[in-house]
């Protein structure tokens, strides 16, 4: 049985400048988190939006079989990282089904924020 | 490839009266943040509406074909700002298909807030 | 045009039984954000459903048209209120199409957290 | 009537290795809010995926006839805990429909964080 979608689309894009926190825990960060339940590994190219200049990418990440990848988008490094503190958005093809939820932490002031939502699969 | 609904609806509305954050980062605000993945611009209309008053619109934006634009409640204008401390909903109506989705940053206290969900789109 | 679903679901509820802030627009609540973007207006019936007893309802809204409705559950009276600090969800059945957006304030501590997701519909 | 999916996915999952409330009510953790409409009991199994070994499960879930259940990762046991500060995600299979709702409130820090999302269902 297949689960999920194959393209996914996040609008919503912007890693902080700043972090209060210790260790990565704590770094203000973004994430897609990615589901793939398939028996072989899902191989996704990520493209990046800005509002101001063409999109760069794509990135590539492989989830394994039955494995789930918490991507921080500022890990990506390959073609170039994305710039903090700047509106992205990210559209995510898979050559197999995935599903994909989107996480930000924000630890710029002493308490942290959290928010989450499915990203919009098709 | 044609990505995303060209029409999409953001039920809930509210931006804080107060801020205690400085600079345009930390006011406190409301966005639906949208992505244009087509090759040409998408011209998109946006009603608000409200609790106890008739719907007010259409606001006017363009995003530019392969862009994102996180656009700020609080940057809207023409016809009429959205009054702060008040219930509203939003309709968004696309000629070109596009992703929406809603976050509020509410800074009224010393530590921020964050929500964020796709919008529905249909 | 039609716009939206005529029955929507919010699984998650649970008002805080706390609040630290002054006035209405702290108190710890649950919302639900109706658009009605009909010519006629909407009447909603909603069911409550609990963890260890039999569901409660209907309770009664009418959104009239082209309006929105932020409906705090700790608002509904009749048939009877929701208990604070208890696990419950939702069901709202609607005569018109309309979309449902779910909002959680939560005060229980000096500075307030928020969440919000579209609620489910079909 | 029968409201709801069999399948449902939630890609996010961290349990926070710590937490400043006091209670249960503010220990951090991750809730699946389930509601079964139905007039019988809903029996789910649930699969808990990770990043670097196999699939855990089925752990196995019921929810009674017209009830709500809000299921706390952290009260899963067996086949076994899932472990504190470690990615995962999970699938739930019922055989009646359901609707899930995924839920994290974050106690680390003297405030807490909260979000949420309708669940990916199929």
């Amino acid at each position: 049985m297949e689960i999920g979608k194959k393209i996914w689309i996040i609008p919503e894009g912007y890693i902080p400048r700043e972090s209060t926190g210790q260790g990565r825990e704590f770094i203000s960060h973004e994430t897609a988190c990615i589901l793939n339940t398939n028996n072989a590994p899902a191989n996704i190219e990520i493209t990046i939006y800005y509002a101001d200049k063409s999109p760069v990418g794509p990135y590539r990440v492989t989830v394994p079989a039955q494995r789930t990848y918490h991507l921080r988008f500022n890990d990506l490094k390959d073609p170039e990282p994305i710039p903090l503190g700047t509106d992205y958005a990210s559209v995510f093809i898979s050559d197999l089904p995935v599903i994909i939820q989107h996480t930000r932490l924000d630890s710029r002031q002493a308490e942290n924020a959290l928010m989450t939502t499915i990203a919009w699969g098709t």
